[in-house]
C-alpha cells in the first residue's frame, strides 16, 4: 500500500484513523481499556533499522525503502485515558497525519491494544466480584513470554493486587508475589519417602513465617498440620491448587482455627475465572490466585479492535461492505454523568462540533471529553499517567456505571453510545 | 523456591521434569508439538543480566543473587521433533539436570510452547480440511505484538502458504504475503466521490497485474468490474472480506469467467475458522486468509501445558492432589506404526526400559522412539531440524493418523497412550 500510495501521490493526504471495537466479546458490559502507556512506549520507538530493511531489499522498490529508512511518526494521536471504560464503537485512539505514516502503525497498534484491553476487560471482571480480595496474577506460563508480562500488567491496571512475573515489576513496577510449586515439595523427597515438613522448613526459614505454602501436594489435612507444626501459628498463608476449593476453603479454615491460626490467611488457585470467583465470594477465601483463564481473556482472548480510516482531507469515508460498516469521519467522544455520578451514555461527535448543548439535556450533570492527546507532532506529550494513576482511574470508571452494568450475566452494553451526525 | 533449596542444600539434586498436557482442549483428537526452534533460541540466551539483577537486588539473599548473576542451563533437554503430534500426557519435552537450573526454566518454557502448540494445533486443523488450498496468516493485529510473530512461524510450520507478517520473514524465512486493505480503496476518495478505479490502478501500476485486488470496499460485482477493467483478464486474484462468503464466491467466479478472466484467483477472508473452511470446500474459493481464530487457537488460546517435576535423585515422585495426577518417573516415549504406515499408538516407559517386545506385538511394523536430544551438558545439538524440515514432518505426521484423527468433530484423541510401569 506504502509502494503504491508513494507512486501516485497519495502518500501524504491527511488522513483520520479509529481504532474501535464493533462489539463487546461474549455480549459482556463493557471493556476497559489498556496498553495505551505501553503503545507509547513500543511507538515512540517505532523505526526501520538496517536489519528490516535489509531484509526488505528484494522485494520493495528503492523509493519505499528509502521511505522507511527514513519514517517516523510526526502526526497526532488521541486516546481515552488507560484504565477508562469503552464500548461498541467507542473511538478509544485516534491517528492523524499522513496516509502511509499512519497507514504503517496498524498492526502494532492493534496488536497493544487487542491483547491488553483482552486481558484487562477480563482482569475487571474478576476485580470486581473479588470485592475487595487479594488477586494475584499467575497465568505467565500459559501465555506467549512477552505477551505474559504485559498481560501482568494489564491487570495490575484492573486492580490485580500483584503478579508472578518478575520481569513486569522491572519493567512497570508491578508488585510481585508468589508461592513455591508442588515441585519444591516434591524435591523434599528421601529414598524412605515423601517429606513434606523438609520442604516447609526449608522455605520458612528462607523466607519467614510470613510466606505461603502450598499444602495440597499430598493429603491437605496433614499438609496443613504439617504446615502450622514448621511454621507456627502466625504462618502468613497456605495454597490450596486443587479440588473442590470452597469445601476445602472451609474444612482448611476450621483446622487452621482449631490450631491457633486464626490470622494465617488461605489462597486458592487452579483455573479461577470471575465466575468460580463469585462461586467462592461465601467462603474463607482470603486471596485468589488467577492465571490461564485471565491471560486468555476468560473467552475472548482478543478484544477485536479494528483500525479504520474515516477521514481523508476532511472527507468522510467509510466502506459499505455487509456487516462491517463503519462510521465515517473523524470523531470527538464525550461521556455524560449524572450528578451522582453514574455515567448516562457516551456521544460521538464530528470533531469539533459544539457540544454545549450536551450540558443540559434532561439528568446531565456533567460532560467529560474522552480523547485526550496522546502524540503531538509525533511527539509523545508530557505529564502522561503513571501505571499508578491508570489503575486509580479504573476503579473509579467502574463506580460509574449503572448497577446492571457490573452483572457478570450476558446483556447489552452498560452505556448506549449515540452518534450525533454532521 | 532457589532461595530456599540453595539454603537446605536441595538446589542440585539431580531432577527430571517433563513438560505434557493433561488433555487436548475442546476434545480434540491431537495437538501439534511446536517451538522447539523457538525454545532453543531462547534458553540459548537466557542468562539474567545486571539490570534484572538489580531489579531484585533488594528482595533476595546474596547467595541467590550470585547463584541468579551466574546461571547458565548445563542440563540436558529431550524433546519431541517440533511437527510431530502429540496426545494427552505424551512428555514432548524432558528436562533434566539440577533442581535449580530446571526449575527456573518452567515459565519460559512453558511460555513458548503453550502459545506456539495452541496455534499450530488449530493451524493443522485449518490446513487439514483446506485441502490443498492456499492458506495465508492474516492475524498479527489479533494478537501481542510478539506472539504475533511467534504465531506466524507456527502457522507455517502447520502447512499455511504464507504470512502477512513481515518480521516472520525476516527471522525465519516464513514466506510473505498480502493484500491491500480497505484503507487503501478509501485513500483514492476525491470530493466528487469514491474513486476505486484510481486505488485499482495505484496497486497494478505498483505491484503488477499479478496483485491481489480488494474488491468489497463497496459494492463487489461492481469492484469486481472495475478490477478487470484496470488489471484486466490476467489479474491475479481479487479478494472478498465480507458478506456470505460462499454466495459471493460464486457469484465472482461466475462474473470473472464472464469477463474472461478465467485464471484469477479468488481469496476469501473474514472470521474464518477450520469449521468456515470446511464449509466453503465445494465453493470456488482458491485460497483463505485466515487471522483472528488462527492466533486465538480457534477457541483454545493456551495449550494447558503443564512442567512437572517426575523424578529426583531416581526416585520417581507425584503430587496426589484430586484431578491433577501427574505420572511418576522419568518416561521415553515411543510410537508404533502399521505396516501401512498409520499409527497404532503411543507408549509411555522408565526411561531405558527396553521396548524390544513392542515390535513383537501384533499389527507393529514399526517403533519409532519420540524423545530426541535438544541439548546435551547445556549446549544446543548440533544439526537441529529447520523450520522447513519441521514442515515436512508434520504434514508427514498428519498421514499417519487414523481416519477418524482428522475428523473435525469432538471425540476421544486419535492414538491411545498407554504407560508401561516399572
Amino acid at each position: 500500500m506504502i509502494r503504491a500510495a508513494l507512486a501516485d501521490g497519495t502518500a501524504d493526504r491527511r488522513c483520520t484513523f479509529e481504532v474501535f471495537a464493533r462489539r463487546l466479546p461474549l455480549r459482556r458490559r463493557y471493556g476497559v481499556v489498556a496498553g495505551i502507556g505501553r503503545l507509547v512506549e513500543r511507538l515512540s520507538e517505532f523505526r526501520f533499522g538496517e536489519a528490516e530493511i535489509a531484509a526488505l531489499g528484494d522485494s520493495i522498490d528503492a523509493a519505499t525503502l528509502e521511505w522507511l529508512r527514513g519514517y517516523r511518526f510526526r502526526g497526532d494521536i488521541d486516546a481515552y485515558a488507560e484504565g477508562e471504560l469503552y464500548f461498541p464503537n467507542s473511538p478509544i485512539l485516534r491517528v492523524t497525519g499522513g496516509f502511509a505514516e499512519c497507514v504503517i502503525l496498524e498492526t502494532l497498534i492493534l496488536s497493544v491494544l487487542n491483547h491488553d484491553c483482552a486481558v484487562a476487560s477480563a482482569g475487571a471482571r474478576m476485580v470486581s466480584v473479588g470485592d475487595g480480595r487479594a488477586l494475584i496474577e499467575m497465568g505467565s506460563r500459559r501465555a506467549h513470554e512477552e505477551a505474559a508480562v504485559a498481560a501482568a500488567r494489564a491487570a495490575y491496571l484492573t486492580g490485580f493486587t500483584s503478579t508472578s512475573n518478575l520481569e513486569a515489576e522491572r519493567r512497570w513496577g508491578v508488585p510481585s508475589a508468589g508461592t513455591s510449586a508442588h515441585a519444591f515439595t516434591l524435591l523434599h523427597t528421601r529414598p524412605s519417602g515423601a517429606d513434606e515438613k523438609a520442604a516447609f522448613r526449608a522455605q520458612v526459614d528462607a523466607l519467614g513465617v510470613g510466606t505461603t505454602l502450598l499444602v495440597d501436594t499430598y493429603d491437605i489435612t496433614q499438609g496443613v498440620a504439617n504446615a502450622i507444626e514448621v511454621a507456627g501459628p502466625r504462618l502468613g498463608a497456605v495454597r490450596i491448587d486443587s479440588g473442590d476449593l470452597g469445601v476445602l476453603a472451609r474444612q482448611v479454615r476450621r483446622q487452621l482455627d482449631e490450631l491457633g491460626a486464626g490470622d494465617t490467611r488461605i489462597v486458592v488457585s487452579g483455573d479461577l475465572d470471575e465466575y468460580a470467583i463469585a462461586g467462592l465470594r461465601a467462603e474463607p477465601v482470603d486471596a485468589y490466585g488467577i492465571g490461564t483463564r485471565l491471560v486468555t481473556g476468560s473467552g475472548a482472548p482478543t478484544a477485536s479492535m479494528v483500525y479504520k480510516l474515516v477521514e481523508v482531507d476532511g472527507i468522510p469515508v467509510a466502506k459499505r461492505s455487509a456487516h462491517k460498516e463503519t462510521l465515517p469521519g473523524a470523531k470527538d467522544a464525550y461521556r455524560t454523568y449524572r450528578s451522582t455520578g453514574t455515567a448516562l451514555e457516551e456521544v460521538l461527535t464530528p470533531v469539533g462540533a459544539d457540544v454545549s448543548a450536551l450540558a443540559e439535556e434532561p439528568r446531565v450533570n456533567e460532560v467529560r471529553p474522552l480523547l485526550r492527546p496522546l502524540f503531538v507532532g509525533g511527539e509523545p506529550v508530557s505529564a502522561l499517567p503513571s501505571l499508578e494513576d491508570s489503575r486509580r482511574l479504573q476503579a473509579d470508571a467502574r463506580i460509574t456505571l449503572p448497577w446492571e452494568g457490573l452483572s457478570l450475566a450476558e446483556g447489552d452494553p452498560a452505556l448506549a453510545v449515540r452518534v450525533i451526525g454532521r
